[in-house]
């Protein structure tokens, strides 16, 4: 009898055995030879999937990118006002194996994408889609007064770039921010930047330049 | 008459040429032919000093971190309050070429430093300085009144975040995040961050997990 193989799904297979790789040893770690090993097949097959190291990481980020952004959907349907907010940013954060890996994966083509216009349009469309459902979630919380009303669009870049940026520091700190300390910030940010502001500022503004 | 080279001198021009490079090109552009030819010596001088395109990055990373912090230790001395605030935020974001460059090397070296204890630990340690220049002038303001009395560290770490996070998001983006419009965000992130809250807040704060 002939094997049939369902070429998506080794494919599928093959991405996440690249997760599986970059959570464990970075993007570094990742090579045609690496790969095969973690995934239980021999490079001749692996390469008719994925020619070479790019390819393979291209392969794992979109991999990471569909799951989160499964999961983020889900939130967006079964939860509601902050709680869905807290988690739609949640999820985007190297809170666990797989975000980690996908936030590493973005963190190589933040580097390489700056001269690849194809790959800079793909992170483009993922920051979109995620600012997005952010965004929606704001104006939810800012409907039922939960959330200041400032422009949500601007609230929604500012979630993202909070994300993103103590990301970073968590990887380059003297000091640890380790997981439970990145999910108290999201409660933190949260309250600050959710939070109306007092009716009565007596403080001086910021200096008005650009605005 | 011997020709009297200045080597320090000599490394910190080559380290200028290598940042006008990335500016131009990105950090793919560095080449050691590339930046001889823009610091206009011979590629035999410069692998006198810089052996590949990595040490030449890491040069032009400390010579940009080395510009910069002068930049940042002049507005700590010369400004006050939310102005001398917003100048040491605004001077690590990229507002002009030279901060450009230094993020897109920032930007390889995130994803190299995760494998590179060294590397690592010395990004580690521009982000504790600057991170101590930003908690310095939150202090002074929140003496003055002009910055909401919360956790001074965790306040830093967030403009710190914000700036990282907004360099990423300009850089991959559908709708473009001029230098403008980050001058512009910086002023929304010190009135959304630096607010007292309101003193009666009715709503709902976040599901406390992690906190």
């Amino acid at each position: 009898m002939p094997k049939i193989v369902d070429h998506d799904q080794r494919r599928e297979e093959i991405a996440k055995a690249v997760l599986r790789v970059v959570a464990r040893e970075g993007v570094g770690g990742v090579t045609v030879r690496d790969v095969a090993r973690e995934a239980g097949w021999s490079t001749g097959v692996l390469s008719h999937y994925y020619e070479n190291k790019r390819e393979l990481l291209i392969g794992g980020m979109r991999e990471a990118a569909r799951i989160i952004g499964l999961r983020m959907t889900d939130i967006m349907r079964d939860r509601t006002g902050l709680d869905r907010l807290r988690g739609v940013i949640e999820e985007g954060m190297p809170l666990d194996d797989q975000r980690e890996a996908l936030c590493r994966i973005f963190f190589f083509f933040w580097a390489e994408g700056v001269n690849d216009p194809d790959l800079s349009a793909e992170l483009a469309t993922y920051y979109d889609w995620w600012r997005g459902q952010i965004r929606q979630a704001i104006e939810s919380c800012q409907t039922e007064g939960s959330i200041r009303s400032h422009d949500a669009e601007t609230l929604s870049e500012m979630f993202v770039a909070l994300a993103d940026g103590v990301a970073v520091q968590a990887m380059f700190n003297t000091r640890k921010i380790d997981k439970r300390r990145q999910r108290d910030l999201v409660g933190q940010w949260l309250d600050i930047v959710g939070a109306e502001p007092a009716a009565d500022r007596r403080h001086g503004r910021a200096a008005g330049r650009g605005k």
